[in-house]
């Protein structure tokens, strides 16, 4: 196991009603006059902004709103909301919905505080300072509500990319499964799928003797096949909704990452997708990760083996552990096709056309000497085999 | 799943010669004259309270000290370090070793900031200001490290009780593998013990739909199962250390315990041993537990049932569930006298004439009204029956 810092200092207030705690909880972590940022008319619709502002006024919180934040959220908007919290003197941010919206709130809480371009934070520097973020959370699947990561793309190009610092970390996360309930299918396959990723993303290492943090991820993984398909037949059902949650919260607040090297290139190979199509993250991934994990799985067996057997109950053959490694990987295909998730280029609605295009922005954009690396390193040779095994 | 809050600000720093940066730690989080609490004469041996001396020293930080904290540490060391630090102005408490040590200066950093006696916590009164405490761990067992609790024995009467608040939670924990391999095997297996019990206490719950916590208990249950044998076959082993330690903390900072209700019956039970035999808390867990267990067994078979297959392997008995549930119990005693842990009130060097006194201390002790609650609710017969188990 490697040296590592574990800080998680965001308060997570989990269950039933508790969006009627925002302001309370404003209040103990030192807002005076808030942004409330949220994305589209569902929060509004819902009655959930209503709650939310209710509950400020209840402490007398003054607060200003900037709604519009779009999934794969844009650069565009984020220095929109830092102009208006400068103009508006406010001093902590509130976001109202999903990773989306809560990785545009901390773009915009580290953008007020800085006298750059906040891009820069988008370009390797990290953030030392932010004004407190808070959020409500409506979909479980970015881990944002608990992590010190930001991913915004930036119009011109269409890059994605990401920034990080403890100070973007959330001063405190609402979590009630209630308000996920009434997220469409497909979305809440595709939150599933990101929560799933985030964990296969920390379990392919290169570190060894890891067993505590293998143990929990498998834990977390087990949590997901056995909940994601009870939500899906039944998107009521707030017991399968709570435990997905908190699992996705877990999943990516560094328990079960630490003192390990990860993986991250299905993450970095399907933002390119994300960035391009601007199709759901997750279903980006969904796409992604079997053919990413069949690429890398000669690098590793074992290990792939050793997710097979532990998670997805397959028989260990132990004359021919690829064989498993491989059955592994299907059936974590078969399951994302069971809750709803494309198969393929052609059910993301990708081009193949388009791969010399996703290889060169992959490998060359922003900056980058033509390879990417993670469990394995990539060039653009791989990088394009890889995208033709989508097709 | 229950509603809940989880709050877990501690900065945990992970890994080799980590103790060379409390003195950093320390003015990160603000202290500015400490004092360092330790027990016996082990940290000076090592030379660990040297080089903590040092890291202090190179930030120009003065500290005063106090040793002698004894396991099961009793109420006046603290009265004594409570007058210290009133009258030496110490603003930081730094606790230099294992949990007796850590519950030591938690209940220090309460009581100086408190008008009242510092017992009153003890007897029921929450916690709400206290001194910031920082932590240089020396053995994976209490999870003091990470939690909001204390517990101190009073001399007079010999109580042990329990105090809590998250202004005892340390600000920073340094958590160093390599300190905990100079352990004499009996105190190591003690801690992992103790680790087990934490888990175990969480596990058993009436709270109903919480696979996500009851897969990440599983996960930390099936890591101590790993590294427990490892670890005592080689005390130099860092990896097996280090996975040992970070499941530690994990068991017991709240990740896997959140949005259910707890048992902790074997804790409150253990509590009366080892403070009329001065035990470790660990060994008076190892008999404990599986009497309680049994006790229990009948109130829930299939919670016991599934932790014996999913923890100890055992194959299910779908004709006769309660086979399986006691196989489980059975693994986990065999398990625990494997790695050198007393058996029964003989081996851990207790008395069966004391069981009357010992149930009287545990149900009518300190106000309480002669039942004890957790997973099942128990009165002064079934208490007394749990302890002749034991014999």
């Amino acid at each position: 196991m490697e040296n590592f810092e574990f800080y998680s200092p965001t308060c997570f207030v989990f269950g039933k009603s508790t969006e009627n705690r925002a302001g309370e909880l404003v209040k103990r972590f030192g807002g005076s006059k808030v942004l409330i940022h949220y994305g589209g008319g569902s929060v509004v619709r819902s009655g959930l902004l209503d709650r939310v502002k209710a509950s400020l006024d209840k402490e007398s919180i003054p607060y200003i709103e900037l709604g519009g934040v779009k999934p794969n959220p844009r650069s565009g908007l984020v220095y929109e909301g830092i102009d208006l919290c400068k103009k508006e003197n406010v001093d902590f941010i509130l976001a109202v919905g999903g990773g989306s919206t809560i990785d545009s709130s901390k773009a915009i809480a580290a953008g007020v505080v800085y006298d750059g371009d906040f891009w820069d934070f988008y370009q390797g520097k990290r953030i030392e300072k932010a004004l407190p973020v808070g959020t409500v959370l409506t979909i479980a699947a970015a881990g944002s509500e608990g992590s010190p990561d930001s991913v915004i793309t930036k119009e011109e190009g269409m890059f994605k990319r990401g920034a990080s610092g403890d100070a973007i970390r959330p001063k405190f996360s609402i979590l009630n499964p209630e308000l996920t309930q009434t997220l469409p299918p497909y979305q809440t396959a595709a939150g599933i799928t990101d929560i799933i990723a985030h964990l296969y993303e920390r379990y392919l290492t290169n570190s060894k003797e890891v067993e505590v943090t293998d143990r929990l991820i498998e834990g977390l993984l087990l949590t997901m096949i056995h909940e994601g398909p009870r939500v899906i037949e039944d998107p009521n059902n707030y017991e399968a909704r709570a435990n997905i949650m908190w699992a996705g919260t877990v999943a990516h607040n560094h328990t079960c990452g630490v003192g390990r090297s990860q993986d991250w290139l299905s993450h970095v190979i399907e933002h390119e997708l994300s960035a391009l199509y601007d199709c759901a993250h997750g279903a980006g991934l969904a796409v992604t990760m079997p053919a990413v994990f069949t690429y890398e799985l000669p690098h590793d067996v074992m290990r792939f083996a050793q997710v097979a057997v532990r998670v997805f109950g397959c028989q260990m053959d132990f004359a021919h552990p690829e064989v498993t490694a491989k059955q592994g990987i299907e059936a974590l295909r078969n399951f994302l096709i069971s809750i709803g998730m494309p198969e393929d280029f052609e059910s993301l609605g990708a081009d193949p056309d388009d791969i010399p295009k996703l290889v060169h922005a992959l490998c060359r954009g922003d900056g980058r000497d033509g390879t990417i690396s993670g469990f394995v390193t990539l060039n653009e040779d791989d990088c394009t085999k890889i995208y033709k095994m989508m097709v």
